[in-house]
């Protein structure tokens, strides 16, 4: 992109003109009504943004090439399936903190070299959630599980190289967590070519 | 998991007692309050389903390797990044052929070899919206770009071998769009391998 086209893109920006609360579950949910200004002056005045919390999720590998898994029922899957762990980021928490204690709450795994993959967001328009992702290296048994989720966890260890097939399989159905696959799958590929 | 495991986690699906719409914006965006009964019996009186509509997303790649992406401001992101072809499945409307009315109304592209990936969902509790992945081989130019979004767009032609360093820096900052990338990654390699 030439430096006009730059231009021309960073006017393309929408502006906030107003911002309403239209139902409001505290922390958990919250929807904004807004009304935005386009790049033509156009104003829409029933744009929604949906705020849930954000959070992490972990890709963990064990020193024997294992990626740490549950398979839980979820409920917005309305099946069992399989996940990557993680969990909400509350208020003010370091997301590497947040990851770090949702890996040993879920799984009783901790330690080992952790990387940073870059944050994403769930939704281009509604926004929902942020999502932190972390590459977790040579992870070690320090405990216990007990998230104190409501949802009943096993942990399963699949080899690294079964992933994918699972994830063509549909056995994980959550778009976050095959997005982190494939951002923690480049990453250690990078890493390998050193 | 074994006979045992397997018929326990069949009974750790939640079940739904009620379902009541607490906020409504038409197919745009409605918010149900769900009071569901847990395995062990508790009730939960407050779990929140959003529905969004669901679309698809495609990974298209021209004859010589390049994916078509989309330059534009995301609302939900808050600024201009790249994201891939893709749109909202009208009620009733068969995805894949909402696939390729959004590749062609968004890009000018069409034809080809399509593939269909795995169907995700956006948020493992509040579900939010189902994701329909395609992948696209040998798609062609077949016209003018015009969709009628809000967004401002620009075509941009990636080389395939670009597209991971390029979701590594943020460029793609949306789940959906990392997800559909690894999905189509390995559905690409396993056609190669044969």
């Amino acid at each position: 992109m030439n430096a006009i086209d730059q231009k021309g893109f960073d006017r393309s920006c929408w502006s906030l003109v107003e911002s309403r609360k239209v139902f409001d579950a505290g922390n958990r949910l919250r929807v904004l009504r807004q009304t935005v200004c386009l790049p033509d002056n156009r104003i829409v005045d029933d744009y929604y943004r949906i705020d849930l919390p954000s959070f992490a999720t972990i890709y963990a590998l064990t020193e024997d090439g294992n990626v740490l898994l549950l398979r839980q029922y979820k409920h917005g899957v309305g099946e069992v399936c399989l996940t990557l762990p993680g969990g909400q980021i509350e208020p003010g928490e370091d997301p590497e903190f947040s990851a770090r204690r949702e890996l040993l709450e879920e799984t009783g795994y901790g330690g080992g070299r952790w990387l940073q993959g870059p944050s994403l967001v769930l939704h281009g328009n509604q926004r929902i959630a942020r999502a932190h992702i972390y590459v977790a290296q040579h992870v070690i048994k320090l405990g216990e599980a007990g998230s104190g989720d409501l949802e009943e966890t096993q942990l399963v260890l699949k080899p690294r190289q079964d992933l994918r097939r699972a994830m063509l399989q549909g056995e994980l159905p959550i778009t976050t967590h095959v997005a982190t696959i494939g951002i923690a799958e480049t990453l250690l590929e990078a890493i390998s070519r050193g």
